[in-house]
């Protein structure tokens, strides 16, 4: 297939680098130009606009935010003035709810597809193609994409025909993990202060009941209360909460946990925790129980 | 080594029949005789008083909460009269940390040893000898029991020198599971209000970040609203939660998520569900959004 | 003074009319014409489009909500086009803080100046003139706009010099009267419970220390769950709990109890509550404890 | 009649100082004797047991928690042992419900009365006789009390026959105090990061809807960041916060705020707050809000 990728970040870069592998022609666009050249060097094309790169059947966006998607799909140069008949936009940011909704009418009413394929995994399983696709979308354009969502990922879920669906998979799942984080910090704030090692207990957590790589990746991370440098960092966990929410409201959809998580990330955030791992609210507890900071 | 067993519910029937198979010498007492013979079919001693389970190098308790601890330990015929000089008591229920702290005072004031123990594994694992064991106690009565705890466990942990602490681990690690139980059922409400289906949901968490047995379990539980008969009933579950804040109280640790599940099972139990599993409280975000039952 | 009034709803009628009784020359304007009309026969010119009603020096708006007073902001016809260099538009609505902040920067960029000046009180206080006024804005703005101020209530508070600080006062009484609202309703179904009278327990709380029109009004809604009709929508309660917690987030200051009550109102609206009174989510705690609605 | 009081603290002085001056027998008791000579000047007989001073119609306690009044109530010289057939015991204590009910149990089975009246007010009040009484116990006994209750409040208000009641409404009173403590707290966070003069914003708040004294009086407090010395200490707020929730534990009814209210008392006590007034509560959202401390 002809394919267009705009957003050449660690994700971007890996999906990209996949879908050549695997035999599909490529044209990459990101606004920082230079890091378009190691995927030029495996025989991507290089375009100038977000349009140039919208040529073949499929673009994909993979960006920070709901902003950058909206600066690259709007104007004389996007992908909505780019994208030809029937042609599909594929958006695998995180992005808002709302946005997703509004792609979805914007590209109906230019006569072009639209499908939300967000993704789970880091840049690594990016790289490997082992990425998780949460796919929705009209049956035919998901039916189209698919051999694109194979050489990107491990296995795909086709969750709805209405594609913010799949946005909302997303967001919750991120909302899932601050849950496991906050919960975390809690329950280990309670047994350090009774004078149990906390390592020991996230040995314990994920020997037991608790052996997903979710408890063994945080819990590591409290009980080293290692929250620099930024895996994700502080602003985005309130950006998720902050759409998970929003989502939620206008679904009517009362969260109590997604709401303290949302308190907490401000709390962080107010303290000067702009640079810190989103990990970081799980040192909150320990700080409210009067624990001294190492 | 000669060991009494006092409490044969499901779990400590398992676990005293693993402790008669490594040859161990078990005498056993329950409330209710009949729960004794299939043991005494084993080759255990059956006891008619808990005093009389008392005469070896140490003694089980595997008893419901703190009230049936306290009913045993007590009195002309309970286990501080009946234990000698040294022998070790050795508690596996999930009490309070409260109770854990006036029995290590007893014990030592008797000339008696303690070790708390509680477990992680339901009667399936306990049967099989699968336990996890937490123990916490002197480190001469924990050597001393290690053979014990081998019988019983795949893996024992030590956590402290302070008996109560493995209780706290084991209230945490339940606080924890009743963690996972509310957020899953939030995001479950979130998405499922969206139309997504809930079984996928839950197999797309479980096969990406969160393929923890814990998961699993009780995404099915939630996604089937199966809440009857109780594996674990809600009254238990609101204790545990009621143990755990009493216990961060005495420490001053405030657990903002502990306090919102306690509210949660008391919404549960004020509106009939008594008999429901705890998992039932993995519902009520549903019910707040306005979902019917079905 | 000559001024323009937009947006006659009970509120900006009661104001209007007071405005010509002190002598101001007023020229008001309502997208249902009919609503002019009683004021009309006060002495009030009656304009034909936003813009005609700015032709004096002051202008206020009184609207619904941001949508409402952004839509008499812009365009050809509306306010920012229709505004002399230096007079002043007075925006009395309960609006975002955010929409406060790009009308102040729209009318500096214009050459106009913008007082937030929203108030407290009801329908029959701004009747009778007897409304507070909470005013922010450039000191030269403030003093000018002092008559039309004295005319409309009794007595005037100056918060800041940036007008959107009054706005978040105005928010921030509507999410104290809602925090009133939850916990008045979280007590009576405590004290319900036991069998207490909740009127009687609403007169005890008045006649000793919570002796403030707010409880009275509230405690008695309560007590008689009288929650319909509507003196001021549940949904608008959502409305300013959102816009409360958003101006937090854009301040960072986490807000537990507003997150609370947000959730609160998304429970009674998911539940078919779009109708009632705010006053309702009072009712929530007692559904929460089993009571059975009379 | 022929009355004794237990417990001459600020509270307990100024009430048997009124019983005396309304021409009542009073004999009186304390721990520390020299508390009692005041009123001995005044006429007060002083007794030198509990007991002793349960030799009339009825005996007040008014101590500083469950823990007192249990100890003056039980053994040989205790109220129990005291009191004759018939006559009543009047606890004014701020105790749990649980204990009332006890109490009530054991006066009933002693062939004695027992009322729970508690009351509302600041020593000044009841020094001027100007308290408000809560009281709850059998119609007879009330009836036969009310002399009493005349001589030490201004108006008296009987909420039930089951005395336990009377505790559950004190309670939740101070549960609602502590509700506008926190939400004040909240306000005050919001507005002051927004450079809003806090004390201007007690002012509105209390020349608007919330003209109440607790509104004043906290205000003030938390503008001042004010919280030595403590006029009422955070540790007995956390107390009746801790029996507020044991209450509702019982009765089935979630309290969410209260659940709330009770982590910000742990979280101030953990972070060295024993010495401080429970309005210091009001200050944690700043804090969390990253506001330095003046």
């Amino acid at each position: 297939m002809q394919v267009g990728f705009i957003g050449l970040g660690r994700m971007g870069s890996g999906i990209a680098g996949n879908l050549l592998k695997a035999g599909h022609e490529v044209t990459v666009y990101n606004r920082t130009r230079a890091k378009a050249e190691p995927l030029a060097a495996q025989g991507a094309k290089v375009a100038d606009s977000p349009a140039a790169a919208c040529k073949g059947d499929a673009v994909f966006t993979m960006l920070a935010d709901d902003a950058a998607v909206e600066g690259v799909v709007h104007g004389e140069d996007g992908v909505l003035a780019g994208l030809a008949q029937d042609a599909i936009h594929i958006s695998s940011s995180t992005i808002s709810v709302a946005l997703s909704k509004r792609l979805a009418a914007a590209h109906a009413k230019a006569g072009q597809r639209y499908i939300a394929a967000p993704v789970f995994g880091r840049p690594d399983a990016a790289a490997a193609g082992k990425l998780f696709v949460v796919a929705a979308g009209s049956a035919d354009a998901v039916q189209t994409a698919a051999p694109l969502f194979e050489a990107m990922g491990q296995r795909t879920f086709v969750v709805s025909q209405t594609p913010d669906a799949a946005n909302l998979v997303k967001l919750s799942g991120n909302f899932l993990i601050a849950s496991v984080i906050e919960s975390l910090g809690e329950a280990m704030a309670l047994v350090g202060k009774a004078g149990v090692d906390k390592h020991q207990y996230v040995d314990i957590l994920t020997s037991t009941l608790f052996g997903a790589p979710v408890y063994k990746t945080y819990g590591g991370l409290i009980a080293d209360a290692a929250f620099e440098p930024a895996g994700f960092a502080a602003p985005l966990g309130l950006k998720d909460m902050r759409l998970t929410l929003a989502a939620a409201e206008d679904l009517r959809v009362p969260l109590p946990i997604a709401s303290l998580l949302r308190d907490r990330f401000l709390t962080l955030l107010a303290q000067g925790g702009d640079k810190l791992d989103w990990s970081a609210i799980g040192g909150l507890a320990a700080k409210d129980a009067g624990e001294n900071p190492d």
